[in-house]
């Protein structure tokens, strides 16, 4: 499977593109950063951003595309342009008709490096550990959004095995419910027949 | 002119278009919510607000778009969901190389107003008495993506003039210094010739 990651951004978006193999097989297929220029009007940096994605998305063709989940507790500016970069990297996928997922950094980094605590360093270290990487890619956005893509491919199977015991749990529910509704009825008609009231 | 004003949101885009001509007169073209359902994925949903928005886009013509600008003072999963949504929308807007302004809250609701305290409520209503509308525009989003289209109308020409006086200061401000950097020069080269410094 291939993954596009991205860690979005207005002035550094770090998109990475990895193919998972067998077992936790991870293969680097690129790593770049889109950049807009921080004077330039807001629509402009974002149409920027997402004519550098849409060229990577059919250059590489994933099949999936896992985006940094942004939180707000940060400095309130950047976040909005982060999220506004989201925004527009998630529409470009949907306009392909890929899944998106969005991870958090402490996923990432839990799943990168065994720890959700571990510092940016720590993280390219990991992933140009785990890539196989002649040297560490740069800069620390471009090293996330490989991160990112690796921890999509490692998450997803775990994942979906979840989602399956979650769907295995509940489909046991309902037929145990069905099956109390059920008693309840028969118990119910019995009362009748019987003339008593069963409470 | 005519504006396509956009209130951002997932659930509930309001989507107005207003004519403005001479003066502070204002003309309603169109208006109307784009809704998402919430159980619904992210990257879906945004497409569908992406994909009417393209719409009105195509089909009104508009010169400027005009969207509300998002405070993350509020709820964090909302304010996320209408920062992507105000992303894609100015995405939109650049990709048919329409200019893209942003408005406060405050700003729009002073402009409308006269006061940058108003409630929903009395947004609604002086909305509908300035564009001669037989009824309230539904849901307040629509009412209020109105309100932006109108408050770009009417604040355009002001920060256009703004822009023009402040463009004219510095102006003068550059004059100024390239006369007192020639003045110092010729003092400088007085003092050289006389075999003095100058300080």
């Amino acid at each position: 499977m291939r993954v596009l990651g991205v860690d979005p951004g207005l002035t550094r978006c770090g998109i990475g593109v990895v193919d998972g193999g067998r077992g936790r097989t991870v293969t680097c297929v690129g790593v770049g950063v889109a950049r807009t220029p921080a004077d330039q009007e807001l629509s402009a940096r974002l149409l920027g951003v997402a004519e550098a994605v849409d060229e990577w998305l059919d250059t590489h063709r994933p099949e999936v595309v896992a985006i940094e989940r942004v939180f707000s507790q940060h400095n309130v500016r950047t976040v909005m342009g982060t999220a506004q970069v989201s925004g527009i990297v998630a529409l470009a996928a949907a306009r392909r008709g890929l899944p998106v997922a969005f991870h958090t950094p402490s996923e990432v980094k839990a799943a990168i490096s065994g720890s959700g605590r571990a510092d940016k360093r720590q993280v390219t270290t990991m992933v140009t550990k785990i890539l196989g990487l002649a040297e560490a890619p740069k800069p620390a956005d471009a090293a996330d959004a490989l991160a990112l893509a690796v921890c999509h491919l490692w998450r997803a199977p775990m994942a979906g095995r979840l989602a399956e015991a979650e769907a295995k749990a509940a489909a046991l529910a309902r037929n145990h419910k069905a099956r109390l509704k059920d008693a309840r009825q028969a118990a119910a008609q019995r009362a009748a027949r019987t003339g008593g009231v069963q409470r």
